[in-house]
């Protein structure tokens, strides 16, 4: 614990100051543009690496940078998609997995839970990128794993369309979805091409969404 | 999100270069010594204020920095949580509320929430708090809201005390828990003196905890 | 009841006799090749609107032709999919709305549900449609509803993708969606095109599918 | 695929123009007298074996026809139960198993639900089934199976007298319960006689109830 | 408090020792032969008014005595119930309502719960009841009242067979069910007698029962 | 049941009139000081040890003396709780266990749950003791179970501070909690000792409490 308030103490004495003015404008309002769901694990740092200031992205961290499908019993995901979309009106959504994700480690070795039943349970979100997981063949675990933590992005752009403040926003077209997977040793990130059903390098296609199009008008 | 992308790509090219030996060696794993919980909201970025490079802190995030108290149907936080405790041991879980937070501005000035049914729902996670709240005398709605802020804080630290990992973990004397409340404007922060029952300054009171001893041994 | 004690015996008399065989070779095995979604409601009989006897249709039937997401308590309509999905192995599944629909009605002219609170419950399942229907302007109530019954089709579209056996196999190819609506009163049925985001004449468009390709591979 | 829509097409053709009058005066009501409740089972088709007309029939079809009790979260039988008894007030609720149930096999076999988790948390609702059916000596398997669906009809009788709706017309004297299992090879079909408390022969015993009288007044 | 310390205090020196046998000889076991049921209010007294020692009772208390209908989430009163009959295979179960009880009341003059909303979440599972009362006429609010108590015992029971260890000890006829309402100011109890629906005295009717017979052998 | 009927009767006829007054004061209202929560077991009967007549106690029993953590589907216990503080304002709220607990001996021995379904979901609310009960090293397995019985009673009191009834209640200074574990064959009680976080003989510390001062004020 020393560490890390030595490090506020850092930030107090050596950061705050350099940043007085953009904090002393964000004081009272925020307005980011993006919501950025990912890991709760340490090594993916959002503002890091999308080189983002505070004020710049609302952010949803879990384990397994997991979004629920929408239910009766909405939880903390839920609420928080709902007020970045509804009352914040950021104009994208990104869910960003990455390597060696310890989530999908999980999921795809079939570890056992047992030890962690709360960990097991909030796992079963991501059903449905493990059947397809288990359902191929994969040339190694390493590959399985990787595998795993790509199904588990497209799964989650799934669920995230079942919530009736992203579906209204699509519909609307002022909302876009983004797919990325960060690798942690290379720096290197992949996106999901809704178009061409495949994740390709960012870098090299930094248009690329996930929801190519607005969703159809009824009617 | 022209920003955003133009923000990686800057990462890429700018950041990850000067870390890529830290890179490497997070590639197959993480450490980190705590976890931190703060709220979804863009203006507060845990590894900006504590200093913390990629691998320091196993993160939560969510709309209003709350941990649902334990039970039969544990959700992100409850999973990120026993993730962090009993997989990764960390040594210290904070709980980090912040002023001018939205969630807390709504609950204590009571906003309807029949626009945002799934915000209106995670919040009664800090009805314990809200209750409180209301009960109180305040000299402005601004104090109100930061009274809510700090209730928040105590009453999410009582719903961690209920999971199990954390118990043990704290039985076994190898967890230690803080509350924290930081000030946007001002840079400051707040943290919860457990024996003195109050919050404090931390830069003047660095070593204060939420919870000062171990918990009793029954028997 | 009268009736439908005659309508039995009217049945067991005159034309279970004259299918005797087709029930002879049913009675120890099913394999129907569609799963049928349909509406409680009395005027729509999935085996008569598309001229199928018995062991042809696999049914679920509730008010609003309703399918949610997929979740940690699944319940009735998450066992039907999931069964016809993985035990029967179906090749297609029909989510039919109808004109006229109760349901629909009631979600679309905001009816108070105070006296029916089992369905007002159920209909939030439908809240991705409502809510897009809500913002949209429309000529008249009647046109309102009729977007409705659209819309929902296209929210309970959605909510099917989330279910770990559909994902399954639509990512093999081996399962097909299908969006329609039925007009009571002329007995025209439309169908939703995937590919151009509306709903045409099943009539004039036989082919047309919800999803026109498979969902994509991952990696 | 073809199949279901040239039975369409053939329906449109040749049988809906028989009907127009009928359909026409549907087109905007519906007061179907009785409830169906039955099993998503292909080979059971409630419109054929009672002979009805469309308009005459309100129903329910999932999975082992089952209705779970009463509760907080009511689901899609229970909003669909409350929906024909209160809003359109049928006269008779009938729960209709069938010979060679899937899911009665299932539960009466205790096959391994592993692969099918919905299937299996789904068919808890009929564990006051299963554990009278497990506690029975029965001769053969197939006897076994054919007892648990008799059970299943009993035990989810009980559980539709805990809906409120169901209750109160009970208590109105307006609706009548009947518990029925169809024999798919002979077209035969037993009725649950609540006064001698066991099943008969429904051609020979037509005016057989499950809720042979009123139940009490309180007071 | 310091009362019920000095009640202990009593008990330990005048009480007990007069009891010691009995105390040692259920110092590692307890056969209890009834199960009993009812409301938490401090003044029905179950081993008062049934004049029965430690080791005869098993007892549950809770606001309303109400038992949930069974479902995939069991609560505290589903599990006691499962205890009692299956682990201490009791022989009665009795449902025992009172007069004055607040949670009845509460629901008989739609008592606004906004300020108790546990209670009023909890009091739905008594709905069956609720809706029947508010169906009929009553000459007075206290007759209402009266009525919502009568009327509560009855749907408690329905909900009470809804459980597989009561289901199946009723088949094997061990376990008999009792609905009692207790009246303070006079010290009557009336017993609700199954074969006449109708609540009696029970010092004059010792025999009457809620179900008089072992429910249907199925086949 | 004989017995139990036999024992109202003589209730009536020798106990009642000697109380009649009493009963007759208690007919329009109750004001207990204290909420006692005991577990269901025939054992223990509140108003006997703590020589309480009717009127004295509102008490709150399951198997196992379990309070669940506050939570978005309060049950039995949180609506009891809640009708105590808020409705009635208890001064002091018991948690008693007792020795022999047939629930803690379940957990502490892992016992097969699977014939008692209920019995294993409901005492998964006692998780946080039986992690820590787990952890450590204990002579014999009956001290096993003894230290499971002090340890869920800390469990439990820690679950209680998530409601905000009680919260709010500890932080105006008008309610108590009181841990505290009963010794069947000897009649001794053992008191929780906040302050001094071990279990003392009630007897000899009359003035222990679970919570030894109010709790803290935010700001
Ligand atoms: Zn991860
Ligand atoms: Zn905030
Ligand atoms: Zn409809
Ligand atoms: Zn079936
Ligand atoms: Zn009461
Ligand atoms: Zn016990």
């Amino acid at each position: 614990m020393k560490e890390i308030i030595e490090g506020f103490l850092k930030f107090r004495k050596n950061v705050f100051p350099t940043h007085e003015d953009l904090f002393k404008g964000l004081a009272h309002q925020q307005s980011p543009r993006t919501l950025f769901i990912s890991c709760s694990d340490s090594r993916l740092v959002p503002e890091l690496i999308t080189q983002h200031e505070p004020g710049g992205l609302f952010v949803i961290r879990n384990a397994g940078n997991i979004v629920p499908s929408y239910g009766p019993e909405p939880g903390g995901v839920s609420a928080s998609v709902e007020y970045a979309v509804t009352a914040l009106q950021v104009a994208d959504v990104v869910i960003c997995g990455h390597s060696d994700c310890g989530a999908m480690k999980a999921i795809a070795t079939c570890a056992c839970m047992d030890g962690m039943p709360a960990v097991g349970s909030w796992l079963r979100y991501a059903d449905s990128a493990r059947i397809v997981n288990q359902a191929r063949h994969h040339r190694s675990e390493r590959d399985r794993i990787e595998a795993m933590v790509h199904e588990n992005v497209i799964a989650q752009l799934a669920n995230l369309q079942t919530h009736p403040s992203v579906r209204l926003a699509l519909e609307e077209g002022r909302l876009t979805l983004h797919g990325w997977v960060y690798d942690i040793e290379s720096g290197r990130m992949e996106a999901f091409d809704g178009s061409r059903r495949a994740f390709v390098s960012l870098a090299e296609n930094p248009h690329v969404r996930a929801t190519p199009e607005p969703l159809p008008k009824a009617m």
